[in-house]
């Protein structure tokens, strides 16, 4: 297979001082292995409570149904394997749709162009991914402003930088300047050229899934594709229990060719599902279950993810809130509900509302961060980079919070149980009164001991303040700036390059532009 | 019992349009009731490590043992119970320890001069006292600065209006314009006479103690006093495995008169105890065990709590460091160690490493109290205010973390599965591409549905522009003026307060000043 993606990345090569100085001073672009927990889930709702949410999930589906809008083939899919249609409502009888479900695969690997930063999708793994879709970026100079495929492109390379972000994702941000019906080949192409993590493809109609689709057969090599999922994309439900014909006809192109689906309602409790934690869940369930079942009758085994976006509302503004008690019992209860359902998970982000990147939205961006690691998420999306209630990707954001996904690195490792981690020749012989700065164990272990930020601030108050008495947002513009600045884009077959260069250039001719 | 607290709030009554305006206006000074968690907690050591664990507790108490500093009654009682004494050092033989806890109560109230805002410490309930300790403050006009007496009172002031506090602390600042020797005083009076929440005693030498108790016999009544709890307080251990006769001598007067101690190991990890996990855990249940033993030696049946205070330390600066995994992970273990000792538990707070109420004193606070909430915390002291390793008390970080303390509150609730949390109607009478806003089960819900923030903003953008652009800061800075603007005296009988401040000012003028 000649379209075997290059695996080595590329390095300045070279004698000199200059080139010794470069290596040490380089960024490092070490990128962790996505998280494989070793520690247990949270699990917050009992027995009981999910047996209720499920019976009641299949009463929704049976009693009131679900509507598949503007898509007569969906209606036929779903009449001929056994649901009443009524009008454009499916009506799915009880089991029916779980039984469905039962085909996806309870994980599958998402390659990349480079495979050792492919990921496994499910079981007790957590793979990290970047901000989707926001119109707007901020940055500390610049402030807030409509987002550029050059935005675009610098998130890809922080996100290629970023040692604890797994993959590359989708819209890190709308590249406005480009026109909509064209964009989101510029798109695939900063994934695929800057960044050699996975990536997401483009559902803002089947048309684009398909040109994603041919991308990639550029990338890997068409049988790779048709093999393997090179792609795990965003269909969201228009809650509640609507299913649109642009998303499900991208749904429809990845699941024929074997890519992934994350199938997730969007919901702000209070608006699109009820004010109630067991009501959300009993509509995210009927709605994701209806989603992957439908998926199912397109390609059997296709790959899919059950999703759980959630939101409260502020019921002063109308604001979706982040960061809140409901949203997290809802993460942790649909994360009960995936895993009995045998599906991977996708939930929580660096989700908050602030208009930027201080208390508020770290507060907000924590609880959910720690929320999604307890509650078993296997995919996050918007790990890093979230303000605003997703309308700004903050460019100092990002690299805080991908500093914090450290934290759930290091958390997932568990307890060293083993006579080092026991360190009771540490304690003998330290003794009381004693420190253990020097210690034989101290020595032996520190260095991987305790998990390290690269944007937090621990020097002393009185050199802090003479450094200019700089805030999180100030260090965080630092480190995006010397990320960029070191930057090296990891080595790609000329030839592949070329050849994506020249599908996106003959598809951007062969259509005049469309900016809705 | 004529100096039973009084129960009722004072309240400017009175007609005309002004009074009503100002009750409009009126800040809220309900006090919620501290946590009863009906939610499960999270338990990150297996029964092998938890076996493992105490098992080398014992081996440390019984081989290596802990130092009694300067205290040969201690050293006493210890021989009398069948401990191995040799000079200051301790070996309690195996058992031994964890015998004489058994006799601490596992659960105790401690009252408030308001019964209202009694606390029972223990079981599922989780109660909220603020920051102790820092010798500075920061505010956002003052900056930085060493904190007065007038700092200290307005602590008080905000933690008794802060709704989700439920304790007024100890030395939520140091009034460093107070002497050494005379502070304990004023600060008692402050939390007595501005609060009608609990408070902690005076700990810095055991005569202050004793100055502790006799001020709440004059505000509870001497019988009170020795038949029930009014007082925890903060007896740190030299960790590792030392105990000084200040903190000892303290420990023995609280003990003594029936007053609650925290006995808590103070520990950066790398410095005071070895860098691992377990390490750590089995140092902190061997001090604990050593220290709620004495404790028991001194009055059986005396209330105590298992404390645990941890950090990391940054291997570069020393520093320590706030909000990490490896924090996590010991606020967990600890938790289950308590539990199986049967004693209340005291960890977590609003840890941060920052010098400002920024994005990384967010995270990090954030991090470490959700860890406490799931942790199975029953006392969380520095729930609010703490900033730069504990060095600072923040005005503004106060009101942000003391309103982040209402996520814990409604986390804590639980997930309601009755027919009205189901909220099947709703779910049928919106349907298919509906919205919840109007139906009727969001109407009879929404207002206690979601949690709400105080001083967070979810303005729509332009809103928030034109006012301004403040950050998280800035509008807790409104808060914090609002707050004391408002702050109104909880009534006191008068002959009750002079009394008070008699003592105060006889004490204070039998001693000269000292500084040290």
């Amino acid at each position: 297979m000649s379209e075997t993606p290059v695996r080595t990345g590329r390095r300045t090569r070279g004698g000199g001082g200059a080139a010794r100085r470069a290596e040490r001073t380089a960024v490092s672009v070490e990128t962790a292995k996505y998280i494989e927990r070793n520690v247990p889930n949270y699990e917050v709702l009992t027995e009981e409570a999910l047996d209720v949410i499920e019976t009641n999930a299949e009463t929704v589906l049976a009693e009131i149904g679900v509507d598949f809008l503007d898509n007569p083939a969906a209606l036929d899919r779903w009449k001929a394997a056994g649901a009443e249609v009524t009008g454009e409502r499916v009506r799915i009888p009880r089991g029916l749709a779980r039984k469905l479900c039962a085909t996806a695969p309870s994980q599958f690997t998402q390659h990349a162009r480079n495979p050792e930063r492919n990921v496994e999708i499910g079981g007790k793994n957590l793979v990290l991914a970047p901000i989707y879709g926001p119109p707007f970026v901020r940055d500390n100079e610049g402030g807030r402003r409509y987002a550029t495929i050059a935005d675009f492109e610098k998130f890809v390379k922080l996100g290629y930088m970023s040692k604890w972000l797994h993959h590359s994702g989708g819209t890190v941000c709308e590249p406005t300047d480009i026109a909509v019906n064209k964009r989101h080949l510029d798109m695939l192409l900063a994934h695929m050229i800057y960044s050699d993590k996975p990536f997401m493809g483009s559902v803002t109609e089947p048309s684009r899934a398909q040109d994603s689709v041919e991308m990639c057969e550029i990338l890997f090599g068409k049988e790779f594709v048709q093999e393997n999922t090179v792609m795990t994309s965003l269909i969201n439900i228009n809650s509640p229990l609507t299913f649109d014909s642009v998303m499900m006809g991208a749904l429809e192109v990845f699941a024929k060719n074997n890519q992934a689906s994350i199938i997730s309602p969007f919901i702000v409790g209070g608006a699109m599902a009820p004010v109630s934690i067991v009501g959300t869940l009993t509509q995210t369930l009927a709605e994701v279950m209806a989603g992957v079942a439908y998926s199912q009758l397109i390609r059997p085994g296709a790959p899919v993810i059950f999703g759980t976006f959630v939101a409260s509302i502020d019921m002063n503004s109308g604001a979706p809130t982040f960061g809140t008690p409901e949203a997290a019992h809802i993460t942790y209860g649909a994360g009960q509900l995936a895993r009995r359902l045998g599906l991977p998970y996708r939930s929580a982000g660096s989700f908050c509302g602030s208009k930027l990147p201080d208390a508020q939205a770290a507060y907000e961006t924590a609880n959910s961060l720690q929320t999604g690691l307890l509650a078993g998420v296997n995919f996050m999306l918007h790990a890093c980079g979230w303000l605003e209630g997703g309308m700004v990707a903050s460019f100092e954001k990002f690299v805080l919070d991908a500093d914090q996904l450290g934290v759930l690195h290091h958390f997932a490792r568990g307890i060293d149980i083993s006579e080092n981690g026991q360190a009771m020749g540490a304690i003998a012989e330290v003794g009381p009164g004693g420190h253990y700065l020097g210690c034989a164990h101290t020595q032996a272990n520190f260095k991987d001991a305790f998990w390290r930020t690269n944007v937090f601030d621990y020097k002393p108050f009185e050199t802090w303040d003479e450094e200019g008495a700089r805030d999180s947002q100030a260090l965080a513009a630092v480190r995006v700036k010397r990320l960029l600045d070191t930057y090296q884009q990891p080595a790609l077959d000329p030839e592949i390059e070329a050849r994506l260069h020249e599908y996106v250039a003959t598809k951007k001719a062969s259509m005049p532009d469309a900016f809705i």
